[in-house]
């Protein structure tokens, strides 16, 4: 209700703050008997995790280990909450005193302030992009569950700093900075985002997230279509403004000879202008959608802005942020995909008559 | 559960198949003691009712008497359910008999026969454009409830097959059949219609949504941000396939210190690029989006499907179809756009200690 | 949320008063697949129905007849939801007008004017019991689901006007106007209940209900616990007061060595104090409850109550009521168990890895 | 979905085994602005935990320290999700190592076996009363919430190994080892129950819980009524086996004109049959119900049961092992009614309009 659960029967709660004593997660509905990896979780907190390798990313040293408390008994869930715990550390916290009654641009210090009447000036507290490292951990159990559904989930960068791909190799994705499937496009972006943070200034992009094996029949009409939940679950990502499947925003000049996918023997379909859904259902191909990064908010130039008693003032961000969140986000759209897509396959068990 | 539902506090749940005895909805949560407009409840019916009027939209004479049967007292809403029924009349399912075996591209056919293993082949069934008659219902009251507190939702035709509007002129909305905020863009459009109509074609389009008088403080953080919700809502509806809020898509080309709006004395936004929305949470301005809408899939040459048996075969639709949803889906949008924001701001009740 | 809605996936919403329109229910979240029994469904309406049989029933002739509007296509449901509608007739409104402004005792219209501050005097509004006819529909299609899994369940009096069965003869139940499994004890039970009647006053009962068929594993650990679950559907029906489970209230005097039912070969239980449940889940054999039903409030009997300007005055009811609710009360408790089961039915599907 | 959630608005999910690493719970949807009082949060804690006072409970040294990792900011909630972890300590799992394959007799072991497939035997795993450590928890900051609109919430021992109380004195309830109102009773009890204990048996008994300061209006018909939801609540309690409101099971004996309460000047209510609700709506006055709680199922004689391979054999429980749950449980009543009229509390914000 107050909005920190995802999911109907895959339920996944989230809880922390930016700069409080821990984040972590609640799964509850997985089903029992799902292999728990470890190992894989702590690999997914990793690809989250703020590094030093790239100029896109804060230089920040999270260490973000995650702790199972719950719902694993020898190496299998047991269909109980899987409580995940992720102690904060390295908080600079003094980093913001100066600027702990001014509302920074393009951050949800103001309209916080105006929901529940206080100001949590610590890193932006429950609004902080460090909340989606819960939202990783509770991806990595949703991963497992769809792993033994032949289901996976890639995502990547498509474009960043106005750069694009013009190729799309996925074997290229971790082998550079940007998450790229190009890594021609990649050294681009990483030459134009160095420019950007001599400049003080930041950049957006856009990701496209492919989902493989997803079976036809998942997504629950009329309200919880498969690509509304995708859609709920990427806008649930504070950076995210815009998200398209399929041909998307170019179908509007399309005509319907040209949009509709026509269907081959065995249910082949010879296009996917529709993203793999008909009708808010899978068809059985791959899943397609992009979505629209915006450009970090906290620069470090002067901006204009107002304090908590409504007065203008100008504010100077300081501290350490990234420059291009494409490659930070990437694991927790794909996090949030596989949530989504977990919790719709969940759904689907009560579809027919056994 | 089964997706039928959409709300928290102000729940709708609709129900209704396009050829069945009728649709309609509950709506449950609506607080007692908000004006009842009947005379409302029907306009907003009869602007989402097929007519004759433009070559958009079908020749379909459906009456779409909206029938209250529960909740009301005295002009009055009670707090106990609103039940709305429209009768279904004038349906043709004899149109579907040559294709009742086959799968119509673009439709949701292939998928609901995969996911509950049943043919309604009469019109869609659950999936027909028809069900949005019972969300029109319930958008309604929601508007009802919103104007008490001062919300207001229009929505227009911003491009359709392939013309865009070069002004945006609310008074001229409803003077064109378009529903378009520019009427001489109108014009065009409805004349490239009318080819594509000859061609046994059909047009896609974008439609924009401006919200005003949102209070600063609803949306539910995290998973429940006002833009993951509305996102929610507009990829319900069928024929959409994206959504942008504010900048959207663009604000991934932009610089950070571009795409920040700052702020001036009072908490006055100097730009607009977050579309009214910061941290999922409304800032107090105009939230502003878009939705693509694709070509009706509906269209009359013959194409490739497969049947039942999934053996290729080809089909040649009949019947009466839109040519452009824009303007039909004009109040649907903002049907379940007002549905949203009433739910959030009921949501936004418990936010603080009272 | 607002409370008008049973159930996780087997998910039933009512609407409707008792002097307006109409009454109802959606169900939304039944399995595609299930044969829909219109016979039975109407057959469920009748045995809740007011008649003229017996002295504990109303002399009101209600026809509640059941509509069913959607999710059903050639005898099966269709896996979207099932609408029913019950249109009302034959309401004496003109029995409450000299009520109007009075507060009937042991009714919610002080609540409900209190909590809604409306005064929706015409017999109760949505409080009145009529509502349940709605639940009755609802459990008709949660029977045909649970037939399909053999579950069935028997509901019936156990006592009225303080008198009590010697014996459970199922078989009896529907050959006497209490629906008592003792025939003799009924008729000793209406000539009570009729000199009651005669002297304006009412009777409780108590109520019990078996589950046969419910296989081990239905419950979900820790708030939804089947009995929780259970509990909170009878404690949902207006005139009930208390639930208790197996051997109930009497455990408390128990010692353990005498509560523990000890299990035999092929986990056959060697006795039933648990009524049917350990830990939350039912184990495999018999389900028993029993709910206390309070005497009828509608007495002919001048009372002392307030009105809405909270000054003390005399009140006297008109109108047919019903002197002991046990008999018309049973459909009811086995609707909603129906409804509970089929919901945890649904529910459990997810409990393990496919 | 999976039951470990209980409550809409003010929502409580809980996890944790009795051997794993730790137990918790998430408290979402507590308005922000409420005064967040540690140290009565643990001194709730304290009331629950085992001790060595009272024969009645158990001997192990829980430390139940209990940790706020989010949500509360400079003494204050902060709107956002609370999150509350107590690590595990002093576990003996190995008292369980001779009986890992065999069910404990009136414990959930069978049932959880059959609905997961998986045997935790460390002690009940989930199923364990330990989880209601984290119910107390959630429970300190319901009552918080209610504090602020001055409901307070007061259970006790009405009846223990069969002895009752005579009177009612809450001043005497925390001045004996059985939480009861009579110290004379309670001296009874312990006598009792110290029998048992030498006899390797348990016992059970009954609580009562009195609510205090509930304004009228809370409940939400028609499902969620108060009754319904305190009853969903109560019986969520591993050892609960009933619950009964005011008059409760007598009030099937009684007639009508006994049974009603009459209103007297300003709406107060001549007598209480009703325990403070009508229509499932609380009108004003005190709420008052009882609880059955069955005798402890861990005993330590020999008890007949079946192992997993479902074959005959007997089982002797070791370890340490409450003799009357009573004392205890008390505090999760109270823990459990505290959610549940705070959840409705927050409910009942949406009833009227503004």
């Amino acid at each position: 209700m107050s909005g920190n659960t995802f999911g109907e029967i895959f339920r996944v709660t989230t809880f922390g703050e930016s700069h409080g004593a821990a984040l972590g997660c609640i799964i509850d509905g997985c089903p029992a008997g799902i292999k728990a990896d470890e190992e894989f979780l702590q690999h997914e907190m990793d690809r989250r995790k703020p590094g030093t390798k790239g100029a896109a990313v804060t230089a920040r040293n999270e260490s973000d280990k995650a702790e199972i408390l719950s719902g694993v008994f020898e190496g299998k869930t047991t269909g109980t909450p899987i409580a995940v715990l992720i102690r904060n550390s390295n908080q600079h916290s003094s980093d913001y005193n100066n600027i702990c009654d001014k509302f920074r641009p393009g951050h949800a210090d103001y309209t916080y302030f105006m929901k529940y009447g206080i100001r949590d000036y610590r890193g932006g507290g429950r609004s902080s992009g460090r909340e989606t490292c819960a939202r990783v951990a509770a991806g990595a159990f949703a991963k497992m569950l769809l792993k033994e559904q032949g289901i996976s989930i890639c995502a990547y960068t498509k474009e960043a700093a106005g750069i694009k791909c013009s190729k799309t190799d996925e074997s290229q994705i971790e082998k550079n900075l940007m998450r790229a499937p190009d890594s021609d496009a990649a050294a681009i972006m990483q030459k134009r985002i160095e420019e950007l943070k001599k400049e003080g200034d930041s950049a957006g992009g856009i990701i496209e997230c492919v989902i493989r094996g997803v079976p036809a029949g998942l997504g629950e009409p009329v309200f919880d279509k498969i690509d509304a939940v995708l859609a709920h679950a990427m806008l649930s990502i504070g950076a995210v403004k815009g998200i398209e499947f399929g041909a998307g925003f170019d179908a509007a000049e399309l005509t319907g000879s040209e949009n509709n996918d026509s269907m081959k023997k065995d249910a082949v379909f010879a296009s996917n202008n529709a993203g793999g859904i008909l009708g808010g259902i899978s068809r059985g191909d791959e899943i397609i959608f992009r979505v629209a990064v915006k450009p970090v908010p906290s620069i470090y130039r002067e901006q204009k802005t107002v304090d908590t008693s409504m007065s203008e003032c100008s504010i100077k961000i300081e501290g350490r942020h990234d420059v291009c969140l494409c490659p930070r986000i990437i694991p927790v759209v794909e996090a949030m995909a596989a949530i989504a897509v977990a919790d719709l396959s969940l759904r689907n068990r009560s579809s027919k008559s056994e």
